[in-house]
């Protein structure tokens, strides 16, 4: 299943979310995530004689939606419902769920629009215009020194951000393209008033679990909808995507648009054998402990089960992408074609004097900084609050205090004036914290940082204070008031003295890391960061130079539009078909005797009379996406819904670091299923029926 | 899905049917195909707690069929009633057909048993007794040149074969067993009137054609259904099976026995390389070869397509056989194994002088072997009468008639008394020959010989006479009257000089490569067969005296036993369920919006609302099974019926060489489909009830 790629950043780690690189050779059938300044016009035209215009682009663009905490969306009615997955959805289901009433494994379904529940801290961000503004950047940032000239860029990307944001009203965020070759200014119109309007029981969504989790063939219904609000009233977009419950057909054109989070297409091949050796097998060696931490938690009861099933899905989930990535970079065929693309680019370079002078010394540069990478990254991996998200409130609450005072210019990345309305957004937000559930994960968190970096290592001496790991996490989890938003809002809205002299053990400890974390920090950048932003930046144009412009970023969490056929694909010995039926979900199901996680709800056995078995239920296309995907629409040539993201195949997972037509499938809940069941299973005709009223 | 093996040795030439080899190791799980003398009783014991006794064999192997031109079955009524695979059948169904009437594609449902239709030249064999005879063996061979060991041996077999025959009147084989550190002989009731009483059409039967064959999930009702007369009579066998249309559940201890046809577990390394480096390759690349030849032929009309239908079947199924196996011999984990394997029992003799002096030598002997056999192949290989079988029945007769009069210990393989009867039981088979479609495989295997040997080798040289293949195929087999079987009676019958002076075409080349191919037969025998005969006699020896009796040997088309459970596997990134449903038949067939071969036969689009759609249709179990296995029963502790074995999963292709029980599945029909579709599809109630009959 492809997932919002926040999860993955925040367990890689800052240094993974940087980890950039650059575009090699131009790109294969269907390949691509491409920026809508940029659209593969030409070679769409070429392979499926389709016009792409402008206004087109336009009616998608504005239709898409962006789900702040990592995933992808659309509006698809005129009285502003959202579509997107029930696993982008997840959180907010988990943070409206209680004890009493469980919508993740219930569903939910409002009856009228009094009952739409506002989602607890759910940001949504529609891309209203774009601007490039690389000259601006260059100009400031002609420094000898790279730190230097690292620090300018920060600077001068939150002065064009405030600006705008002062200007316009709208989020204002400067995106880093081909590796820093292209800088543009993305301006968003923001939504936080976001009210829940139907998702069905989890185990619909997710039929098969965890082992069916990235794979196909596939029968989920993995989606939800929302409605967005203004002045509580439902907004009306002006842009929608027209309903059209006959999918797409075999061989059929279709588009995915979304905000996939990150892909590694373009490092070098210095920086994918870190991945390989370092990164990758830590960052499997986590996961696979928190999980065994959250298991163990869950068998405590229902309620504690409830309470961690969300956070055990997206590790699950986690680890089943890492292993595929990781295989990948065992594959020495994929390794073999990426070090082959490598040597094609410095060829040139070389063969180009003007080239050799300015870009030439990149990839060493690079692959210096990866062996000082190497060297700091299990330092920095292991130094870091870790768990869920919560335990890392307490530095963030530390940091805003002291950064919100200095020129916009100078502060950490994220707390620039433009950033600061998302992040007040989340650190204010009202979601229930689950202390015990908080106090394992952060105790486990620690025992691996002791276990890793020793007790001597600074970072866990602050943290430990001379307690055990679990003493430690009793003490400053069990002790801490930041459960309550009220708390954080004081401290936010109160003097930084007052952050200072807190006495709450969340902020005691914060205090006690943030410069050793500042530090360590500062070292990455001086070390790694910095060189390597420069070096990718020199590869990023040599690139420009030697292929010209055919070719398509690394994701960025950005607005792309990847092109693809329905198609089905050859599979462990046969084919795999381009859609599956509702009859394979009730095969699958007795075919595994209804055993978890094959279990179907009741009201789906009790339905099975009233549905047509012969309704196609998923299928997969040739789009290339990643996560950060899920729950991005699927459009044919009419700009209608076809489909809904949710998933990439097993084979997909190498997709991090390379697109193959032949195998790399993305899958899609069919549009047809989503208005079949809502009128079959769920006996929600009014919903069904405003998804396909006609425009 | 699991073929009989007869295709494939036909394929691999001679060598490959005597490419033996040593066991190496103990079996894993569920392991091995065990013959009836010596059952892996304390395996099962220890493992599944069944207590395995002599009553509960002899009720299985008195059950179960040998379909002598490459299959398996079993009795399954008390009026004789033998069910097996549809592709078991598929030969024979074949040659009942016509232009007219098409039971390939069709189907076929006696509705009394005045329309049973007698096969065409159809054997089956139950094994009654069997006793050990290698003292017989061993003293007959001391010789000290390896030729005349072999020459001494193939006398002494013939030998007692003879007697047996004699003494019993049943069919009686000496079978070689742990690469000839045992013999036995198996003696067999034999049976000629083999009715057809009920077979699906093949599109039911092989559902999901050439891409779902050897794969899993799988939805193949894989099942015909003879009766076998005597005098006219059915036969009313005094064991049967009786019939569990429950099947076995989830885990379920479950048996098979059948006639697995080959397999080389045991062969030494130099031999797996020769394989992997010489036959593989050939065998490969002859069958996709005469692929496009068939498909060609077969496109020239519908009645051309109906001809061409079996063979194609057969060579595609070898094809997808070949690949799978290829692909595990280059997979250096294989090898890897196989090589430590091979290790150990070389190590463990070296540490006993007694053993270092009996068997040592037998791996370096192989090898120099195998280094002759490597020259020698592609010459063997090529030429050779090849095609689809007619075109070598010239050779057949020549030699018969020269044979015949040798004393018996003299003669070649295949013309000893006790094998004449089956002998000539083919050679006089009415069954149908294609003219047409015979010369298009004849010309395509001379050109193949020409391009490999050159136009100056003895064998084409003889064959062609100066014509082209396309030419020589004409003359030959367009003037041949031998596609009359009275024709073939009359030579057969007459005096050896009427076959000197035949001027028949195919008779007239049959006595023209003769004298070669015996030659060229020598030479291998003399380099190769001889030599490495004796070598693996001695590293069978080798194999019992270090690790003892509890090893199974090779396969060898002779009746064996495995056991294991009905289980499912992890599969490209998921689960593979250990059953699928009737569901899922529709669900495939749909997914792919019904296109070949994905289509229903209109029956079963009919008969849906009649399914109960969560009846089983076919599960997987751990069974070690092989080709020849096809039509193998599956049976329960009770020694019930609860499935029918068809294929092997794509995983098990390996199984040739190595079994490894994690993934390695035998795929079968699930007793109640068969049963179900009786009764709900085809309204074949009588039958039903006969197989569900209380005893």
């Amino acid at each position: 299943m492809v997932m919002g790629f926040i999860r993955r950043m925040a367990i890689v780690g800052s240094l993974a979310s940087i980890l950039a690189a650059i575009v090699t050779v131009h790109p294969a059938a269907d390949e691509g995530m491409w920026t809508f300044d940029h659209p593969p016009t030409a070679a769409i035209q070429q392979r499926y004689g389709f016009t792409v215009t402008t206004d087109w682009l336009d009616h998608l663009r504005l239709s898409s939606v962006r789900f702040n905490d990592g995933g992808s969306g659309s509006f698809v009615s005129a009285d502003g419902l959202v579509l997107t997955n029930h696993h982008v959805a997840l959180g907010q289901l988990q943070k409206l769920s209680t004890e009493q009433k469980n919508y993740v494994s219930d569903g939910f379904a409002a009856t009228s629009r009094s009952e739409e529940m506002k989602a607890t801290d759910l940001e949504l961000n529609v891309l209203m215009s774009y601007e490039e503004v690389t000259p601006r950047i260059v100009a400031a940032t002609q420094r000898a020194n790279a730190q230097a000239a690292l620090d300018a860029r920060r600077a001068e990307i939150a002065a064009i951000e405030k600006e705008s944001l002062d200007r316009t009203g709208l989020r204002s965020d400067v995106v880093t393209l081909y590796q820093g070759a292209q800088y543009w200014l993305y301006r968003y119109k923001k939504y936080t008033d976001v009210r829940l309007v139907f998702a069905p029981e989890q185990q619909m969504a997710f039929f098969g679990g965890d082992p069916d989790n990235f794979t196909y063939p596939r029968y989920d219904l993995d989606f939800a909808i929302f409605r967005v609000y203004d002045n509580d009233v439902p907004v009306r977009p002006e842009h929608y995507l027209k309903w059209n419950a006959k999918g797409a057909a075999e061989n059929e054109l279709v588009f995915v648009t979304g905000h996939p989070g990150s892909t590694d297409r373009n490092d070098t091949v210095a920086e994918l054998e870190t991945l390989r050796d370092v990164i990758s097998p830590f960052n499997i060696q986590v996961v696979k402990r928190r999980i065994n931490v959250l298991r163990q938690f869950a068998s405590g009861g229902t309620e504690q089960a409830r309470q961690a099933a969300e956070i055990t899905f997206s590790l699950e989930n986690a680890l089943k992408a890492y292993t595929g990535e990781y295989n990948g970079l065992l594959d020495q065929k994929i390794m073999n074609k990426k070090s082959a693309d490598e040597r094609a680019l410095r060829d040139a370079v070389g063969r180009n004097p003007e080239w050799q002078k300015a870009y030439a010394s990149a990839w060493d540069d690079i692959a210096r900084a990866e062996t000082a990478n190497r060297r700091l990254y299990k330092l920095q991996r292991f130094a870091q609050i870790r768990g869920s998200g919560f335990a890392g409130i307490g530095l963030a609450i530390v940091r805003y205090v002291t950064e919100v005072k200095k020129p916009d210019g100078e502060r950490l990345n994220g707390y620039h004036d433009a950033q600061l309305p998302s992040l007040q957004f989340s650190l204010l937000s009202p979601a229930p914290v689950y202390p015990a559930l908080e106090e394992a994960l952060f105790a486990d968190s620690m025992q691996e940082s002791l276990e890793e970096l020793g007790p001597a290592d600074p970072f866990v001496k602050a943290v430990l204070a001379g307690r055990s790991p679990k003493d430690a996490a009793r003490a400053i989890i069990g002790g801490t008031k930041l459960a309550d938003p009220a708390v954080r809002k004081q401290l936010i809205d109160g003097s930084e003295t007052a952050v200072r002299q807190s006495t709450d053990p969340l902020i005691v400890m914060a205090r006690a890391i943030d410069q050793i974390l500042r530090d360590l920090n500062k070292r990455v950048e001086s070390e790694v960061t910095s060189v390597e932003s420069a070096a990718r930046q020199k590869i990023g144009q040599a690139r420009f130079a030697a292929f010209g412009t055919s070719v398509y970023p690394d994701a960025t969490f950005t607005l792309r539009l990847s092109y693809g056929k329905a198609t089905g694909y050859p599979m462990n010995g046969t084919l795999a078909p381009y859609k599956t039926t509702f009859a394979g979900l009730y095969d699958r199901s007795a075919s595994f005797d209804g055993k978890p996680p094959f279990d179907l709800v009741p009201r789906f056995k009790e339905a099975r009379s009233r549905i047509d078995l012969s309704t196609p239920l998923d299928f997969v296309t040739t789009n290339d996406i990643i996560g950060g995907n899920s729950g991005s629409p699927v459009v044919n040539r009419a700009g209608e819904l076809v489909g809904l993201i949710f998933d990439g195949n097993i084979e997909s997972l190498v997709g991090r670091f390379v697109y193959d037509d032949t195998t790399n499938r993305a899958v899609a809940v069919h549009s047809g299923a989503i208005v079949h069941v809502l009128r079959a299973v769920y006996g929600a005709t009014a919903l069904a029926d405003e998804l396909e009223r006609p425009r």
